[in-house]
C-alpha cells in the first residue's frame, strides 16, 4: 500500500496565515486472482478482486496549519478490476470506502464524512486475512436478522473524534452518524485500545437504531512473539433476541519475503438463530516480491450446520448444512 | 481551491513541432458540515456537502503551443462526500461540472464540451454565498414553468468563445449548445463585462429552445470599498408568459483571517406565477485557517407567500406560505 | 497520448527485498468535435467524443522488481466529454477500457483483468482511422447474429500472456477469459505477428462460447514506404452459419505537421446474412499543432444494400439500403 506523492505547489499565501506544507497522494491497489469456489456440490472457476487486500483507488492529503494543527482529506473508492468497474458492486468510480475531511491538532482529530465504523475496525485489524478473500472473518458474520445493519462496516454522515497519538500507547475513537430520516443509518460506536511492545489490545461497541436495535461488540488483541504474530478476537452482534457470537484465532508467520497465515473462526447463532452455526479455517501463503507486490495463495473451508449457508465466496451452489471450499492464487500490486 | 501540480514529462517532441511546456493539475474541494433545516414546522439534522464551496474533484492542464497559442483540458466532477458518491445526485464519479477541451491564443479561447452557461455564470460571481449552502441565491430561483430549463446552470454539447484577457478590463463570452434532438438542450447565451479598480460589472442573456422559449437575463456588479465588497444583481427568467424576477444585495467584509457575509434576495413571480413570491436573508461567518482550509457558519431564512414553497435546504417538511430556516457549521478543505 | 509522470516516493523498503524504482502516470485524451450525420434523408448536427482517438482517463504504473522482473497496473476508462460522463454509455467514471495487473520479466508478461482481446487488437492497429470517428472500420463490422459477441473488443476476467520484446521482431499474445456462468464472456484468443523495417504483419483468431460458437479471424499488415504507410486487412466473423467477411485498404500520408488519411472498407454477409453488404470510404486530414494536440477533419460515406443499415455515426435517420454520410471537425488534446 505504498503511495505516490504529488508535490503540491501552494501558489500563494493567505494574508496573515502561515504558508502550508502539503502533499497530495494518489494511491491504490489492484489485486486479481484465479479462484475456484465449491459451494455444496457445485464448483465455479472465477477471476476475483479483493482477495489479499481490497482493491482501491484514492487521493488523500494533509495540510500543515502550524501550531500542531492540520487539515486533511481522504477520498478512497473500491474497484472491481476483473470487469473494470469503479465500485464493489458495479457502476462508476466512487469514494465509498472513505470520503472524509479532517481537522486535527494536539487535541486529536475531528473527522466528517463517510468512514469505517469503530466497531468494524476492531474486527479487521486483528484478522490475519484482513477481512479479504476466501479466508475472511466476515464470511460467517451475518445472516437473518443480523445482516440488516448497513452500518456494520461503514457509515454515511458521520462525525468522528480520534484521540491524539501521544498517549503512551492508548488509542481510541468515537463516531456518531446521522440517519437523515433513515433509522438504519443512525449509528454510534466507540473503540479504545492500547498498543505497547509486542502487545496490542482493543475493545469496541456500536449500536444502530434499527426497528430492533442492532448492537456490535468486539474485543480483540495480538501478541507479536517475533517469529509469529498471534491474534484473537471475540465478537457479538445482537438484533433484538437474535444474536451471533464469533471468535477467531489467527497467526501470521513471516519468514524473510514469505508469510504463512492461518485462522480459525467459530460462528454461533442464538435466540431465533440458535443452532445456525458454522466454523471456518483458512490457510494462506504470501510471497512478497517487494513491499508493493505479492503473489499469494489462499485455501479456506466453512462447515455449516443448523441451516447455516455461509460461503467462502459467492458462486452458483448452495452450502446449506454443507461445506463451502475455495482456493485462490493471485497477484496484488499497490501504488 | 489550491492545486497540486504534477510535473509533466513530455517524452519526446513531434518532428517539426515546438516542444511543449505543460502541467497537469489535480484539484478538489471536500466541504462537509452539520446542518439543521426547519421547513414549515419540521426539523431535520443533516450532514451536507457543498455549503461554503461546491465539492469537486478534477484534473486540468494546459499546453504551450508557442506563438501565444495554447491547448488545454478541464475535467471537473461533483462529489457527495457525506456518502462517498462521485456526483451530486448519487452514482459514480463523473465530470459534469466541467468537461472541456480548449484551443486558445491572442484571439481568445475556443472551448468545446460541457460547461457553465454564460447566463448562469453572471449569477454566481456576484453572490457572497457563491450559490452554495443555505444562503444560496439559487434557493428561490425556480418553480413551476421556470424550473424546466436543464440549461440554467450548464449545457452539454457546447461550443464557446471567450474574449482574450488583454482588452483593458473588458471580458466576455458567447456559447451555443446543440440539442441533438432534445430541444431543452438547445441553448445560446452571451455575457459581457468590465472590471477595473474596485468595479466589476457584467450583463448576460441566454435562451433555450423549450416548447415555450426560455430566456434568462442578468445584470450584476460589485464595488470593492476596501473594508467591504458590495454586490448587487437583477435577474429575470421567462418561459412563455411565466416570469421570475429576482434581485440580490450582498456584502463581504474581510477582517484578517475572518470574513463576514450577508445577502438579501427578493424573488417575485409574474404571469401564471404572479404572487408566488419569497424573500431570503443569509448571514455567514468564515474563519480562514489557511488559504485552503476554512471553518464556517451560515444562517439563512426564506419567507414564502402566494403558494411559494422555496427552502434553504432539502428536508422532510413543507414550507408552503411558511418559513424555511437553516443553519450549518462546517469545514472546507481544498487541494 | 503523452503522459504526466508522478514521482513515486517509496516510503521504505521491505526487509530482504530490493527497493523499487517506480512511476505512476496519469494520462488521458479529450477529443471533441462538431459533426453532421445524414442517415438516409435525415440530418443531425452533433457534438461527439472519440473521433480522432478514443477519449480516456487513466492511471498506470510499473515497479522494477530487479532481475529483469517488473510488476505493473493499468486503469483506463472511457469518457463522454460532450456531456461529462465517465463512460462511453453514461454513468460514472470506470476503468472498462483496461483494468489490469501484470507480472513481467524475461519470460514475457502475465496480465490479469479486463483487457482488449487479441483478435480485436489486430483490427485496430492496421486501420488509418484507428476504429474511431465516422471513418471507423467498426462501422460495418456487425449486424444480426454477428453482433451478439460482447467479447468482440474486450473481455472481463481475462488471463493473458505476452511474448517478451526481444524476439527479433516476433510478437504475440494469448488470452482466455472466464465466463463465471455467462457463456458470452467465455473467450479464447491468440495473436502473433512480426515487425521489421517497414513491414508489420499479424494474424489473430478468437472464439467465444455463445449458443452458436462465435469466431473472429483477422490477418493484417502494413508497409511503411516512407512517404506513406499502407495498410490492409482481411477479417471474418462467424456465428453458426452466419458470417461477415470484411477487407480494408488504407493509407496514411504524413507531410510535416500534416497527415492525410484514406480508407476503403468492404463488408459482405454470408449464410443468413447473405447479400447484407456495404462498403465505406473515408477521408481524413490531421493538423498536428504538437505531439499532443491536433485539429482534424473527417468525411466518410457508407453505401448499404441487401437490407444492410450500417451508419457512419448514430443519428435519427434510417440508412437501410441507403447511404449514411458524415463529416466532423474537431480538436484532440492528450495529456
Amino acid at each position: 500500500m505504498k503511495k505516490s506523492l504529488l508535490a503540491l505547489a501552494v501558489l500563494g499565501t493567505f494574508a496573515g496565515v502561515a504558508s502550508a506544507q502539503s502533499s497530495v497522494t494518489l494511491f491504490g491497489i489492484v489485486d486479481l486472482n484465479g479462484r475456484s469456489i465449491k459451494n455444496g456440490s457445485t464448483t465455479q472457476k472465477q477471476q476475483v478482486s479483493n482477495s489479499l487486500n481490497s482493491n482501491r483507488l484514492g487521493f488523500r492529503g494533509t495540510e500543515d496549519l502550524g501550531g500542531g494543527m492540520f487539515a486533511g482529506f481522504w477520498l478512497e473508492g473500491a474497484m472491481n478490476n476483473d470487469s473494470g468497474e469503479g465500485t464493489a458492486t458495479g457502476g462508476g468510480q466512487n469514494w465509498q470506502r472513505r470520503s472524509t475531511v479532517s481537522l486535527g491538532g494536539r487535541f486529536g482529530e475531528i473527522r466528517l464524512g463517510r468512514d469505517y465504523t469503530p466497531s468494524f475496525w476492531n474486527t479487521t485489524v486483528f484478522d490475519p486475512f484482513g477481512t479479504n478473500g476466501v479466508g475472511s472473518f466476515l464470511n460467517t458474520a451475518g445472516t437473518g436478522a443480523i445482516t440488516t445493519a448497513t452500518t456494520y462496516v461503514r457509515a454515511n454522515n458521520s462525525f468522528g473524534y480520534f484521540l491524539p497519538g501521544n498517549l503512551g500507547g492508548l488509542y481510541g475513537q468515537v463516531q456518531t452518524s446521522l440517519g437523515e430520516g433513515v433509522d438504519a443509518n443512525k449509528q454510534t460506536s466507540v473503540r479504545i485500545g492500547w498498543a505497547g511492545g509486542p502487545i496490542n489490545i482493543a475493545v469496541s461497541t456500536g449500536k444502530t437504531d434499527l426497528a430492533t436495535e442492532y448492537t456490535h461488540n468486539n474485543i480483540a488483541g495480538s501478541w507479536n512473539a517475533g517469529f509469529a504474530n498471534f491474534m484473537a478476537q471475540y465478537d457479538t452482534q445482537e438484533a433484538g433476541a437474535a444474536e451471533r457470537v464469533m471468535y477467531l484465532f489467527g497467526v501470521v508467520v513471516p519468514v524473510g519475503q514469505h508469510e504463512l497465515k492461518f485462522s480459525y473462526v467459530n460462528s454461533k447463532g442464538d435466540g431465533p438463530l440458535n443452532g445456525v452455526d458454522a466454523d471456518q479455517f483458512a490457510l494462506g501463503y504470501i510471497y512478497n516480491l517487494s513491499k508493493r507486490t505479492a503473489l499469494y495463495g489462499h485455501y479456506a473451508q466453512i462447515k455449516n450446520k443448523g441451516g447455516a449457508a455461509f460461503v467462502v465466496g459467492a458462486g452458483p451452489g448452495n452450502a446449506t448444512n454443507d461445506k463451502s471450499t475455495g482456493y485462490e492464487v493471485g497477484l496484488r500490486h499497490s501504488f
